[in-house]
């Protein structure tokens, strides 16, 4: 490591990206004058003219500083402490929050098993038991990932089946969308007809993963739920005091279609990364490439020697999986160099 | 309010202001290439050796979104939730972080009265009881607010009382020093000197309102106090994923002195303002001002009428205070403008 | 102490006292076969009946296990983790329950001064603020002790004006009703009088103070509000199993008027221990005796000298106030030889 | 169901079972006079030296009054909020207590595959993962029942297997103990054996299915592991005040081997029970039963046609798998003619 020069660009996480130029842009050109603070200033109230565009009317918007955040105020917004939320056992919330959600809402989280990354109405209803039993924890809400932790897409019926069954049950779904970007992309289709139209109640809005300097939004598609939100989103700690700054963000993203261009060239990227990884004997593809995630299953001693030269993460140790992203910036270039430390890890 | 063209900065709070020129650049910067999220990065590490040069060697510094954040984190490393914490009654933590202490440690706060604006070793020892009684919550910090609420400063002897009475009852003192630069600037002191030195245990020192787009840090003078401190930062949804872009504000702030120029600008010129105040008939300048704040009392018929041109808030509607804050943006022209819009308010 | 034999009965608290043997009888009847637990048993069912006898119909009635859960739980059922609690600076929830109602809850409470052990509605109405604020916790619960925790009794009129309040303000009125029964008795109200129709919210009907082995039960006055009760009941683990047992003896206190008795006793022999104490020089009676508890001023040294007889509680140090409690089975004979006891240490 | 006289005892659960004759001895024995409360008390000093002579010296011993207070309190002792806790995916504390350990402890409970009611280093080996991972709940407590929720009984070297692991892991053993005695009469062991010199950190002890009217203990058997132990005791709402009549009982049950005798029969019983149950074609006993408990599998028409005339839990629905205790108070009696029922409505 200490001869090679350092790679510009890793594959390691979509955070590990920096931010778009027409979103530093877009915070240099909020930065004039003084604002009220929290919310109250003519940018956010611009973000969400925004959001509205692309969302349809009658949703309220609230912004945080990070994904989990987002998350566990999405969960705050719909539980209360004797409820369980069921997700998957490899869901952000479950496995790589440290506790939050069960912290901050008191919650049980149910993991259930995936497949592909996705969980389906069977394995939601198997779990689905105890109701109206003081003993046990009601199920409340519904929370997938989309995509998903795995890289892969959920159809559009699959989420309609899952709001269904969690309306039909007086529960409600939740949606995670770190990379609802990359999702809606890969799908062709819109923002709203990626979320609202398929049924889902509240959507974590990503956009720290797709180019952002910082900032999530909880977009909630039946206001009413979101009555008491700016409370628990200031008891949690998410709110912003300078909040033009997020807000300027997410008016960029959603201007001239920026979070598409950033999603698509990401989703393209790691399916370049894929075809080319394919090439290389040894390396098996494991889940389909359907956002900008590829996770491969390739030999520890491979997966030692290629992190001599970038830095990345073992996604399932037992099983030798790795996963690597693409983002915003990736270039084919970037493919080009990392493909052949793999191939060339994959030698020996 | 329609006719009169909105000032470009009002006095309203520090955090209604922007991001200094400095601070801008800084971000820009970093915006180079991929780096390891959450901290695992140089900026992160080239920042926390600016603390080091500023407080000292054998420090734990973590960055966190906003002041709640960096508040309620300190007292979750020093407290059980049967523990109190004694603190102003016109804290922050206590009116202003809608419960998050309560809320996130499980703690009591215990509310002290304050003397312009201080706790005092009396007041508190006259709350230290029930010690060893099941039945009480425990006292455990001692948290005050550097520059206070009310716009005054400690001086070092009271803040050495404080922590000399802490750490004699098994009790640790935490200051929020949201205000920290001006406080220290305001004594004359470096900004070890004006914490570690007076043996303070834990420090939010303050970043947003004094220039920075967002973001605070905890500093530990007892590292060992640090112990699981990233666990709780996750937890509490206080980790930034895109960390390098809160290191490299912190890091232009502890630069060429920024945070001084910043905060002995802002400082100066509510010291401006406060005596162009004084000089109109009716408005009574309730505390020393001794930092970047003025708090005034002046007829409620006035306040409405100069709220027609400014925002800003009332401080203690009961007794007609009302708050003003400079920033290191405010400029003399600024003050006199506001003060002119004052003096026609209090005429009537 | 070594010489002198310990007393039967001290005046200590009405929980150092036993169980009547009314409420041992009951008990020791319940136990016959097998019954299901947790409450759905005849035994639980003829309870409640027992408080829609004395309270009306049109309640929702629970058992727990100690005041200090039936407290919590009745705020548990009336907040959000960012909704406030007005209460006396003396009350048992602020003061004697180790920061349980925070830690369960998440909310803020909020200490108002008393007088005479009560809060006012002019208190309650000067910490009404900040209201729609997201930075301050929301007013949500008036709670009030009856009798109070300084053994005066609240007006009829008194609560009847709190409860108002709450209601013209979106709050609630929670009465911690440890002793309710003494303050009924002193009223000369029945229980229903007392409590519901003064427009109180909900009550914590205490049961153990009166005589019982252990237990107290939480009364809703609008079931509604009782909905997500038996979920909050076991998860804030209330839930006895064994429950016939708590609930036979509620069905004994409420059945030939033994809490009227068992209430009437204690505040009588309350009344005569004041009687004689007034008549030792230097003993000073600091609150109406007006319920099942005398405070006296007395000197330290008394109370040091009084302490090696009988077991009690100073109850405020630094002003050298005692509390001495009757309960169920004080003796006039117990109040002589005490009396004696105080009257030979005052002699000093 | 109308015309058949309901049986006296039924085979729901040994907690549905009344009262053990000497521990309603023993309650009314210690009604005498008063005595200081919440554990201060002759008859608490009494208990906890039965459990020393039971357990050996250097414990620390409190009482509780549940089994899920024991539990989670034990937990609340061992862990910090972003820990996690793994255990049974059919552990009581994560089935059946309402979430009540995620919220008062903030962890999260990690559920691991059960073979007969026990699970394995194996699986927790499994679960062991992300350790100094801050995105991650850290491993802190193995948490296991014994006798478990499927009647068996671990053997004493899968318990010390789990104890080493847990201790070369940084993590803690606990074991819900709500049938520990049942556990240990099976083993035929003593109390020590079954528990401390296995390794174990901390012991449930369960007091109330083993005939007490109510209360558990929580034993340590590392006191300093105990030394927050009485305020989170008191903030988490299981703190008696009238101690003493937890303590009598406790005392009897560890007088005169009451715990094994009554475990003995119970155990005995199951034993009778489930011989009986075998002859009848169609009936499957599920698990060994080691303890006393039977969970059988037969048809959902026949558990329809038995619950007719006897109250009993179906274990899991979808395998038609159903659960029958047997208490120190079952008779043989009992056993026929519940066994009669279940024949005759196994004959359709």
């Amino acid at each position: 490591m200490e001869k090679t020069p350092i790679p510009l660009r890793s594959f390691a996480s979509d955070n590990n990206a920096g931010v778009h130029p027409e979103i530093i842009e877009a915070i240099t050109r909020a930065n004039r004058g003084h604002v009220p603070a929290y919310g109250n200033d003519p940018y956010t109230q611009s973000a969400i003219r925004k959001f509205e565009e692309h969302f349809g009317a009658d949703i309220a918007v609230f912004f945080t500083f990070n994904g989990t955040g987002a998350n566990v105020l999405s969960l705050q917004a719909l539980t209360r402490s004797f409820h369980s939320v069921l997700c998957s056992d490899y869901a952000h919330i479950y496995t790589d929050e440290c506790g939050a959600p069960e912290k901050l809402t008191g919650c049980k989280l149910i993991p259930l098993p995936h497949e592909n990354g996705k969980i389906t109405v069977k394995a939601v209803h198997h779990a689905y038991h105890g109701i109206g039993d003081e003993h046990h924890a009601q199920p409340r809400v519904i929370s997938i990932t989309q995509a998903t932790e795995m890289g892969t897409v959920y159809q559009p019926e699959e989420i309609s089946a899952l709001a269904r069954f969690a309306h039909e049950h007086d529960m409600f779904l939740h949606v995670d969308g770190a990379r609802i970007a990359n999702a809606a992309v890969s799908l062709g289709q819109t923002l709203r007809q990626a979320t609202r139209d398929l049924g889902i109640d509240i959507l974590s809005f990503g956009g720290t993963k797709n180019g952002m300097l910082g900032g999530e939004a909880v977009v909630f598609f039946h206001p009413e739920q979101a009555e008491n939100f700016l409370y628990l989103r200031k008891q949690s700690m998410q709110l912003a005091s300078k909040m033009r700054f997020v807000a300027a963000q997410f008016e960029a993203m959603l201007t001239n279609d920026l979070w598409r261009r950033s999603a698509e060239h990401a989703n393209r990227m790691a399916s370049v990364l894929a075809k080319e990884l394919n090439r290389i004997p040894g390396v098996r593809i494991v889940w389909k490439v359907e956002a900008n995630g590829v996770f491969a299953q390739i030999p520890h001693h491979a997966i030692e020697k290629i992190k001599q030269q970038y830095f990345f993460y073992t996604w399932i140790d037992e099983e030798s999986i790795v996963r690597w992203m693409c983002s915003f910036d990736t270039t084919e270039e970037d493919i080009r160099k990392f493909v052949a430390v793999v191939a060339d890890a994959m030698k020996y």
